[in-house]
């Protein structure tokens, strides 16, 4: 047994011990120290160093919880087996390097919105009131289904605006729809054959394919979804856009509702995912019925969000499940946590209770409608070569370029001058070789003022 | 061709376009006004009505758009084709019956912390600075990956608590351990082969099995994971708790941390998530340093969260990724969207930025010390019966119950007392038959003042 001659700074803010600890790791890993050595005992190591016994147990303890060294009671340390590994020293703190930003001047972006008239102070006073003395219970763990009072405010909304019938029981709040539907899967069978709209919002179909379900596309005419391909493809669950199809705009006439629903009453374990995800913004006549309103047989899957009626940064999305798979939640999915934290739907349910969020939507229906009034007078002008898909409700829609330049060299013009659009191609999984160069134009995030614009900007650069 | 004799009733709130809609839909339903039939011209129905021809066009513009009736040009309106479906009338909204809570008197759930010493008010502060006209900004879609400030703050704190190097590139912020692995997921090859920790956190076991990977239980003995078990079982991703095994408590030692990091890297695409979930709560000498710290190949996914740091109920995780799999981050899962609200991000960042965290951390450290301390002694007084394992950190320790009892006499009595305890075998993935009855005790949850009664609440109604 040799001595441990470790040379220790008195003055360094490093303690003692933990000097004392890196060195004789460190001439462990070094193999000067070789495994089945035996440590000096405590007290002479103490004499010999001249600092404490208790300096020295803290950094032999240390050593021996991280399995360095073995304790032998009544023989003492010894130093323990492990394999080849040089010393690696405490690297530095890598250098932090700053921030990457975007820089387009326009982006017309289908997922933005317009952040110029949320209610930014009636929210902070909401923040104000739940973060408090009163509600500390809200740091605990919540109901994984979301919190009950942030589910009856939506139940009741989901009635009055959307016709949709269930209890705050049948409700999942989660993180976005992403989210949701990943929770979804568990509940239901794994066997189950996905269709999805093509075009549509590719990242469930993404989503979907990574968790390695068997998915199919399912064509869109100009009426919406062809009924008939769910037969055919032996399709199970069906994801849909009913009340206003992504990015085409088109709302499921009524026959087809009544056909999809048949559909799924059919078979069992058949279901409808419809995503109603902007249905807040439709600018004449009344909204359009909810499928799940319609629904006679516990078939259909509502789902829908607050990223475009209040804002994207939030993160809070919502499913009503029919009662036979939201009583199958409580056994399944109640083991997870839920996703959005406990005091934001707190915040949000108030924002609703207390009628903001309804005087909100009414000011946020007349900006959209102004916007999309822009965009159709300035598209007018183009009608030689632009023609539009969509055009009465949400906040995007769709351009079909026809000037002779391929998707691709608008993308480039449009890039070079500072502008992002999104091609419809990418929203697609089956490519139409004939097809027109396709964009899907966002207009919400872009301001008021400037719009026009942006706008003439791109036609600009397309010319 | 008939005319359509609705009666309107003047004085209702349901706009008289609404009414007109309504009926002529229902005649639709029912058959009255079948197949290919015309609608009446909207100069005549508003003559018969006394009513506006625009009250008119109205509703047959909403029966046009939900695909009821067609307009033919010059022609007029016509009965659309449907299959056939009765008409629903709008149902009541259905009861709205009051959330149901649980009743139990104690409650050692292992996800639980101590609220009562949360700095609410500095919090509050925070997010009313954060929530401001000047940061209107963060209501707009943020980074995917989360905000950078964010993701600068758990860098340097990484750094300087767990030894662990990296830049904010490299870190993923998410709603919880489980959605950030689903991230990962996308960014890892599909035919990967999973190994998990057993016992474990049951959760990722039965999140790979959702995704239809291939998942295999790791055996654990009284040092920890068993790393021969990697090569025999072809894994080719470990999920491992090295620093405080989860639930037992063992830190892996030097050596088979050694074994596991040369497993990794002795083939391609193999890694280590290294699930970090408490290592705030070490008591005595210091941190164990992270797996991560001596992982020279890049190889391990390191992942932390603020659920036991902070709260539960904010939902903020986070993975550092290996450079080769971060660079990927930006091509695949940028698409997806973060599962953090942008403001809690920033409010959060403040509260590491200006010292609260390790403030708070500090005293929590003190407080579950105090609690752990009552945990030790009140159970050393049952030594004939209970035995303990782990005890020197985290949140929670394991009792094995050796009184002639099975595990489930013994929930049940804990039941009927109204405690809830959770036992091991819920943790595991292969049961083993001889094993004593054995529980995770989560001693965090509970008021100081009430553990002692609770403790011993638990072993008289066991007696």
């Amino acid at each position: 047994m040799e001595m441990i001659s470790c040379e220790l700074d008195r003055k360094s803010a490093i303690p003692l011990y933990e000097q004392l600890y890196e060195y004789i790791k460190k001439e462990i890993l070094n193999g000067r120290l070789p495994y089945k050595a035996k440590l000096p005992s405590k007290r002479k190591l103490a004499e010999f160093l001249e600092i404490s016994q208790n300096t020295i147990e803290t950094a032999y303890n240390q050593l021996s919880d991280e399995g360095y060294v073995e304790v032998i009671p009544r023989r003492g340390y010894f130093v323990q087996a492990h394999e080849d590994l040089e010393y690696v020293p405490k690297a530095d703190m890598p250098v932090q390097e700053s921030e990457r930003k975007e820089d387009f001047i326009y982006h017309f972006h289908p997922g933005q919105i317009d952040s110029a008239y949320f209610p930014i102070h009636s929210w902070r006073k909401l923040a104000k009131q739940i973060i408090s003395e009163e509600n500390r219970e809200l740091l605990l763990l919540g109901d994984p289904q979301g919190e009950w009072e942030l589910r009856k405010e939506i139940a009741y909304y989901l009635y009055h605006s959307r016709g949709v019938i269930c209890t705050p029981d049948q409700i999942l709040v989660g993180a976005g729809m992403e989210i949701l539907l990943q929770q979804l899967l568990i509940l239901l069978d794994d066997e189950l054959v996905y269709g999805v709209e093509d075009p549509g919002y590719h990242l469930i179909h993404r989503l979907l394919k990574t968790h390695a379900k068997e998915v199919y596309p399912l064509a869109v005419d100009e009426d919406g979804l062809m009924i008939e391909e769910l037969e055919q493809a032996h399709i199970d669950v069906a994801y849909v856009t009913p009340s206003h199809h992504f990015p085409y705009g088109t709302i499921l006439p009524v026959n087809r509702r009544m056909k999809l629903l048949n559909w799924a009453a059919e078979k069992e374990g058949r279901y409808i995912i419809e995503d109603d995800y902007d249905s807040e913004f439709r600018y004449s006549g009344k909204s359009i019925p909810s499928l799940q309103s319609m629904d006679q047989n516990g078939k259909v899957i509502y789902a829908g969000s607050f990223s475009k009626s209040l804002m994207p940064s939030i993160r809070v999305s919502y499913m009503v499940l029919p009662t036979k798979l939201s009583s199958r939640f409580g056994n399944e999915v109640s083991l997870y946590h839920s996703t959005v934290s406990r005091i934001d739907q707190h915040i949000l349910a108030a924002f609703i209770r207390q009628g903001m969020f309804e005087k909100h939507l009414n000011r946020m229906r007349k900006v959209y409608r102004g916007k999309l009034d822009i965009v159709l007078r300035v598209l007018k002008g183009h009608s030689d070569s632009i023609s539009l898909i969509g055009g009465q409700s949400g906040l995007h829609v769709v351009l079909v370029v026809d000037n002779g330049l391929s998707e691709e060299a608008l993308l480039k013009k449009a890039s070079q001058a500072g502008i992002k659009v999104y091609p419809l191609s990418s929203y697609m999984l089956v490519r139409k070789e004939d097809m027109l160069p396709t964009f899907v134009l966002g207009f919400a995030g872009i301001e008021e003022e400037k719009l026009e614009e942006a706008l003439v900007a791109l036609l600009d650069c397309w010319k």
